[in-house]
């Protein structure tokens, strides 16, 4: 395993930002309405993204989706706003509302390619009502701080539930001073996914070792509708863009090891952006780039910090995650963590319990 | 040259319907704001799409634009809502009352992918204001019909420029009769895109014909930056999806018959859907599918109906233009027909003048 | 975890045959030449494929690799030969002996379209001697068949290596009969890959358990560069083209659970076939195809057996190794199936020992 | 129009070779087997490329087609062999041949990415005796020169068809002077596609205008069956990745505007490479890069240039060929260039005549 950062935090990348915007709102009996939502924002450094874009890439593991922003990534390998994550019918309010911050600090924009992922929290939120919008948005990148990061229940996670617990946002970096240099690997994502019996945690079968445990508190998990995932994975690395398109791919074996096989109707995307910027060259029409050169060690060192990046942010995401209930009387269930820690006794324990 | 249908539109194709809503409002003097947009929707056959979903594919010829809706569709192969074309900044509006359009109709849903089709018509419309919205989807569904299409400045058209000249929306239809079965396959494009010097019409190199009669008449195009084309194909041929997507890429030969090169800052992207739709089956958990075999003689009249459509709407989008005055001071030239007839006149007439 | 068929091999699936050529040849001391390499095709039911072309989707995980006939597929999404696997300087030769084998058979061909897939064997092998064929192609096909499958350094796995230890060829299945109907799903892999340390079989940390044992016994393992597997799976199932292209990106998920993050070096390809062939339709230029509805549970079903099988086809392919040594003194040692069985004692086995 | 470089070759583009490797071999009776094929290669500067491998980019227009080492230069965006051009069936025998070449200059080569793209020749060749190999591929390799390129009925175009035409290799340039810097894009095609009615040479339907002369003459072209085209770029503009990929996707442009729609059964091919290599950095692990920058400038001219070049080369290369008798009695006419010039005598002439 490799070491993680100071934080075990996307916000270890130096320079990176994390916000969150959580609505909970309305009683929490069966036929009220209710709000369980929020929005995840993630910003690369800099002081005007859209002036400065930066360097990124993009990859759909399953595209049962409505994210939002994919097809200009993929053209030029660029981003322009920061990255946010919401609910699923938020996601066009949210994009209008991100386009309305770029242009209130770039008066002369008329193409912006605002970038917000999703995944479907219907099943505590009264999600129809789309109760995001403009305001959330400025609220969300103008609290992001760099520093530690707060995990489950919060931002994009609010409504989630994933492996049949609630769960939420999880994040987790890696170091990748060792073989390429001084420079950090980190990864955020919204956790909604996942068929409960397939859940694993660091080996152990903790879906299948709980459900005994459940059938006898007699919980009853959400039941599995697909659900989705949206990662972001974010490093300092000056790597080049087919580096990070190459990154975004390991995602998938990250997200993997915890069980989940993507299900039909899970919308799991991955972005990958680095803050490495190029330089202004001497000669003109030219840009300087001094780029990690695109060999099997530094690949290896971030493709193996991505996917341990990834599996503990899922892992971190639902072991954050608290007893919630929501709109229709539905609820979901926190996993028992002393439940998991009894079982994970015999083992090292990869995650922060 | 394939034959047309009877309206040489994307309408010829049974049940196919297309709807309008234009925006012309404020003063046509150099510093007031003046909207000059819209929004135009095209409608695969079937009461209640949501329900009834239809096969589709899609295909990005260059990618910098911010059209919503793709992922899903490249995932599944369906579409479940009515295509919207609109103008950039109006993107993610129009895509969220489309939800509301689909909530209305269907109670229960709570996974909804909007497909909405942007060009850039900043030039003539003050875009950043989005004056498009929830009221303006609701209107230009419901108004759709089958019948001819209106053409050049209206919709999603009204504010578009292409090769230097007004354009908008341009349509056309191909006869599969002889080799394939009594099908039709139709197009619809918004066209925005093209450099002026490039444009050439039925192998005649128009763009360049017409400068020296547009430096004469002192008029000046507006300048390009990069433009965009939407294309829509419909075909009631019981197409496999893998055909579908193979004929949006011969979409890209049509689009540069007419001398484009697809520039950097073009968003050009295909939408292809097919009116049919597979049966049940006595087999549970299985569709009957009476398909065309996927063979060199139906391929073969697909892709030349594509391209030969596709190049016909991209003409009509720019012949059906007319001078407008927009936001800013600016105007856009519509093409002088009668010089363009002139041109023609020893060569056998593609276009409708 | 879903019941494996009767074999617990590719060939469950009615009508697939697999045939092993192995040549091993040469003495094994540490100067003279020495083959360890091999043949594996795997035959869709059928009397002439090139006749009768069956469904067949393919997937690259990581792009390093030279397998041969990939475009031809992803455009048509048909196979019309055997899949042939074979080592990395091979390739091209034993595609070249199958178009002899196709023509043989269909005088009028003109148009092949071989399928071989590769891994490097040149740990164990003179592989730049390039020492197959068309004889070794002829002899692969002929003998191949139905019923068990032989694991292990046979075919195509005859001088391979994965995380560390000798492997090769691996197989296994899952019935869908519980949710799709009466249908199974076959995987075949030829493993060359992974990291040492990141080994993981069935939920135990393998790789790091083993490392103390074998740095007792002094045993030392090929050294790891970057490696390559070959993923084939089959079913009966009638799936549609676009449900085999979603099934081939859920090898993925399989792959990761033993441990890899496909490393910059590798070479990662699936190919997956229906044996599924559609109707002759009694309408002109049609066929008829009875095909599993596009939906959740039939695709839950396919992509969990996609996940499961290739997992286990992994683990087979290693645990079936035995030590061998090879050209230039170098050598691959078997796992110790003993000291395995110690660890897994109280865990439920997944694998054959 | 852009400028074309002093050759208006491929080889304008400095240090960058072509070679020819032609076998015409046979009766030209009606019974004979006759050979009527080869290999034409596309040398990158250097002197051990497998050593220093190049920035290279491919896309696939229509994939029906059996072209050999894609799926590697898409993972790495790398080349590291020439690339070689050949016909459909001898296309693994001269990898296989290329490997050769590779492994005599490079003894420690174990894993090697041939390039070798293929035209079905079958019309004149009897290409189902395959009889090309290593000793053809060094000789087109060592002979390989900088200066003019013959074309037509050449190497790898010997036994081309194209549009009902005899054709062949093709090649032109464009200098980027003007916009982008000191640099020059060049093409090189070998044209075996297109519909003989749909052929148009700038801007004049060709295909049909000849038509009735053909008639007249009693010359029967050879039936389409579809066809494949094969096209290489090279530029010395240091382009990053990126821009070659979309530099490849604009070859279409192109080629759809002498009127194919790349038919079903074509295999339609592109590959780019800058000649541009990046410098080492006084940091370990990285690279310099002094690229151009990704702006609408510098992708507008490498657009256009990829455009015009690709167009002019498949008008080279059809209007070089010659009429040639070969296997079965079968033959192909030579475009009349006598009538060529007389229906093109009121247009500004864009080929060499």
């Amino acid at each position: 395993m490799m070491k993680p950062g100071h934080l075990n935090a996307i916000t270890d990348v130096p320079g990176v930002k994390v916000g969150h915007y959580t609505l909970i709102e309305g009683p929490e009996n069966p036929n009220g309405p209710a709000f369980r939502t929020g929005i995840t924002s993630v910003l690369p450094p800099g002081n005007n993204l859209y002036k400065e874009k930066i360097t990124a890439a993009c990859h759909v593991i399953n595209g049962f989706g409505k994210t939002v922003g994919l097809p200009q990534i993929m053209e030029l390998g660029l981003i322009e706003t920061p990255i946010l994550l919401t609910s699923t019918l938020n996601v066009w309010r949210v994009a209008d509302g991100l386009v309305d911050y770029v242009i209130q600090h770039n008066s002369e924009a008329g193409s912006i390619n605002p970038v917000v992922g999703e995944c479907n929290d219907a099943g505590l939120n009264d999600s129809q009502k789309r109760s995001l919008g403009r305001d959330e948005v400025f609220k969300v990148i103008e609290s992001a701080s760099t520093g530690p990061v707060d995990e489950g229940s919060i931002g994009a996670g609010t409504g989630m539930t994933s492996y049949g617990w609630k769960a939420g946002v999880g994040t987790a970096s890696r170091l990748l001073h060792d073989k390429v240099g001084p420079y950090t690997l980190g990864a955020l994502v919204v956790a909604n996914h996942g068929q409960p019996e397939l859940f694993s945690i660091n080996n152990i079968p903790v879906g299948q070792l709980l459900r005994e445990y459940r059938e006898k508190t007699g919980e009853q998990p959400e039941k599995e509708k697909g659900g989705s995932i949206m990662i972001v994975l974010a490093t300092d690395a000056p790597c080049p863009l087919r580096m990070l398109q190459r990154m975004c791919r390991r995602a998938v074996h990250g997200l993997a090891r915890c069980g989940t096989y993507s299900a039909h109707g899970s919308g799991d995307f991955v972005f990958a952006f680095t803050t490495y910027r190029p330089e202004h060259s001497d000669e003109p029409r030219k840009v300087l780039r001094q780029e990690l050169d695109h060999t099997r060690t530094a690949c290896g060192s971030l493709f193996q910090a991505t996917v341990e990046a990834v599996e503990e942010a899922v892992i971190n995401a639902i072991i954050s995650g608290e007893t919630m209930a929501g709109t229709g009387g539905r609820g979901s269930p926190g996993i028992p963590r002393n439940k998991l820690q009894e079982l994970a006794k015999h083992q090292g324990k990869l995650w922060k319990l």
